[in-house]
């Protein structure tokens, strides 16, 4: 794709997402609609439903053609890679956005033919947007994002997920220790960004393709490792133990949880 | 003391805080000199000891009869609580300083005869002043800030400090368990702030007199509970296992944890 279509693709996906972000921040004024969907720990709002639905209508137009994968449901069943494939997280940190009104995103991925063509990360309220790909660049708003630095583990801050901390999976508690420190904000997005920047050096969780779709893209752009928890490849369509880290921070990690680099 | 002179004093104290927020905003533009206390992950930087100093020397100034009790030590050796007494922390969160240039905070809290008086907690680069105490109220910047809802701790997220977790110090892990998911920002000024606002409904961890004094009088306040870990007063000059929390999520904890409420 020349670069030209890809900016005009880039300039449509941040328009739909600055609209996005104003009718979550005036649906934040009303109550709101929650339910579980697994359980407690997993909510939906009708704000998430809603801001799918807009974004899943807006890629639709846009490119018709388009197989589309939501989070709450509304896009495709899709179980091939080829042509244009959109992932959307509609609000991703949901507890947080039900329990702070804060630290939650919107995020969108644009695969073509199965490569990571273009990641948009939006943090809602501090009105911040992480956005490019391999070929576009790394922005941070307005501003190019520099690669981060190949910070070690040891020097570093990293995000687990408290189940995985807890349970000591995969002798992550080990990997903790090792670190400079551990950070939990409860939103992939959020965790990302703090990656992206070089705030942190890694971040693990599981994670669902909506919720690494668009940090995979856009940490790739920047150099970072971006692979199962064992260092192998992610499948773009599956759940799975997920790593983002500097190569580095990834070097030291794989020997502590037991993989082979 | 009389209203007129609580606001005489809070107007200088957010003097010196704006002052100090501007030299620390420069100084992050500089290479940070950084050297370890007790050890790897406990770091103090040149900002933390300028600024430290910065403040004491505005506090001589203003009320030359005070004990200091600082952080860095260019305060006082203090032994009884008798007339005012104040407690700073130049940089709470210097790890997320270092690592992240965000997410730490200026802290200062006054007592008068053992009793909070005022408290303060800066979050430097979000530009988040929570100020206020018993007579005058807490503000976020210049707002009222509303008493948060009486939340329980099934209902709430709660900050628990990475070892406690990681240990399962006095049964967290089950109260963490219990809780609507962790959260772990790396900044004692950072976790109460989200106590405050409603945002969490808990915060635990070990903490040394200027992490808490700010936090303390500024949760009281609100009507929240601070004590020791279980349930008992917090001494105003020692380090505790400290809770902040909710009363109903306080009361959800203790049992959880093998103490009596």
């Amino acid at each position: 794709m020349n670069e030209s279509e890809l900016h005009r693709i880039d300039r449509s996906v941040k328009r739909w997402l600055h609209t996005s972000r104003e009718f979550i921040l005036k649906k934040m004024e009303e109550s709101l609609n929650v339910s579980e969907k697994t359980g407690r720990k997993d909510l939906v709002t009708n704000v998430d439903k809603e801001n799918e639905k807009f974004l899943i209508s807006k890629i639709r137009t846009f490119a018709p053609d388009s197989q589309i994968l939501g989070e709450e449901g509304f896009g495709d069943q899709i179980r091939q890679t080829k042509g244009w494939v959109w992932v959307v997280d509609p609000i991703d940190g949901t507890m947080n956005f039900v329990k702070q009104r804060d630290h939650f995103a919107i995020m969108i991925a644009l695969y073509i033919d199965g490569q990571g063509v273009l990641g948009y990360i939006y943090d809602v309220i501090g009105d911040q947007l992480l956005s490019g790909g391999p070929d576009l660049g790394v922005f941070n708003n307005d501003e190019v994002l520099a690669a981060p630095a190949n910070v070690s583990l040891r020097d570093g801050l990293i995000c687990v997920s408290g189940p995985m901390v807890m349970h000591n999976y995969h002798n992550f508690q080990t990997v903790v220790e090792t670190s400079s420190g551990l950070r939990i904000y409860g939103s992939a997005g959020i965790e990302m960004i703090h990656v992206l920047k070089g705030e942190t050096v890694a971040y693990v969780s599981y994670l669902k393709p909506w919720d690494f779709g668009a940090g995979k893209i856009l940490a790739e752009s920047l150099g970072l490792a971006v692979t199962t928890v064992d260092g192998k490849p992610l499948d773009m369509l599956s759940s799975d133990f997920v790593m983002v880290a500097t190569v580095q921070a990834q070097q030291d990690i794989l020997p502590i949880i037991g993989s082979n680099v």
